[in-house]
């Protein structure tokens, strides 16, 4: 299939601007595309669709694209039919799902993508690229009416992966205790994508990019680390 | 209301016995009951209801109190009617929440609740005591068929609550960002309680116990903190 996507950790890295680390990666994901449908549906903080949308727009315009957020299109279903290329901010992933439901944007976002329109997840915009929904860190402040999501990769993504603070005596459970728990009930590998990192889908080809390695969880396997140009291949 | 229930942060303190904190707050809670229920169905770490009931009746045993596994009985809606006390751990409130609905236990444990058995909740065991699970801290790692829980508190608890770390690079999302995209959907107030303390109900009055202070979280409000031994009547 003739896949074209960025599933980056974070869109952020400290102290940088938004997006700043992955433009020239950018700038090859959208060669072909001059305006860019931003879903801005997952609302960081809890800002509008509007103050999203300007951020993002800010951003791309360094690579001289423009961006439209989805939520000024009167059919958003539409919008997405005729995306030449299309991106999806982070934020909470529960609103964003649920949003992508409601508007039933969520099987034409999958069949675009599967049919090669260029796509850039971050965080929330990843998540919803692996199977379900249900590895995402996020609050569950919104009840979508499934967690399956756009299945774009055959695993789950868990982004902006922390490894255990050594010495803490703090006694919630670590990132690695919470994807265990995830295999406790359920098969499908999870991949713990650290920021800076990303992986780039290639037609049928899924590669580690960035700086850090990333973490792979499979069920009843001990975790092991991959590194950066490492293939996804399960 | 006749109420009576310890709803605490966590079970266990750093260095410390599973519940050791807890057991002379606990001898007085239980004073009336010989037997206590317990609800082992948030398997923390995807450990058995066998295993985890052993860990609560081997910490129970220190103040002379017999725990029976929910799991064991044919019937646990009977169970429940028929409890003298109940216990529910903590783990993954999602898988907590799917199998309290599955089993049908949700109504019979908030009606015995109202009627004043001593309930003790940690964790996840804690959140379902709010109006909703939706300030939970865990995965989505079952989808239960609602988010709505007990009830037998008129806000919503975050349990393990963590301060942002001061100087962290990491650019996930912090606790106190997670509500507040929370309150971005939803008018439920928040307490964050942090580690080492816990709300005692006592009929109608609610008030914070325990060593730490706990951060309260009003739509559209600043963030504040209470101290031990506050009420908390909104």
């Amino acid at each position: 299939m003739p896949k074209r996507l960025i599933i980056a950790s974070t869109s952020t890295l400290h102290r940088s601007d938004y997006l700043a680390y992955l433009l020239p990666t950018l700038e090859v994901l959208y060669q072909n595309a001059n305006t860019i449908v931003f879903i801005p549906y997952a609302r960081p903080g809890g800002i509008s669709h509007e103050q999203y949308t300007d951020i993002a727009a800010k951003a791309f315009k360094k690579i001289g694209k423009k961006i439209i957020g989805l939520h000024t299109y009167k059919n958003p279903v539409e919008a997405i039919e005729n995306a030449e290329g299309i991106f999806t901010g982070g934020g909470n992933t529960f609103v964003l799902v649920n949003q992508l439901y409601k508007t039933e944007v969520l099987p034409v976002l999958r069949k675009k993508i599967f049919e090669g329109t260029p796509y850039l997840g971050t965080s929330a915009g990843s998540n919803i690229c692996g199977l379900t929904m249900q590895t995402t860190n996020d609050m569950p402040i919104a009840y979508p009416p499934s967690f399956k999501t756009l299945g774009a990769l055959p695993f789950n993504i868990n982004p902006h992966y922390l490894d255990p603070i050594a010495g803490s005596t703090h006694m919630g459970e670590t990132r690695e205790t919470r994807i265990k728990e995830f295999h406790a009930h359920n098969h499908i590998p999870v991949i713990g994508l650290r920021e800076g990192s990303w992986l780039e889908v290639l037609d049928n080809a899924i590669t580690l990019r960035g700086t850090p390695t990333a973490r792979v969880f499979e069920k009843d396997k001990v975790p092991y680390e991959i590194t950066s140009g490492s293939l996804l291949d399960f």
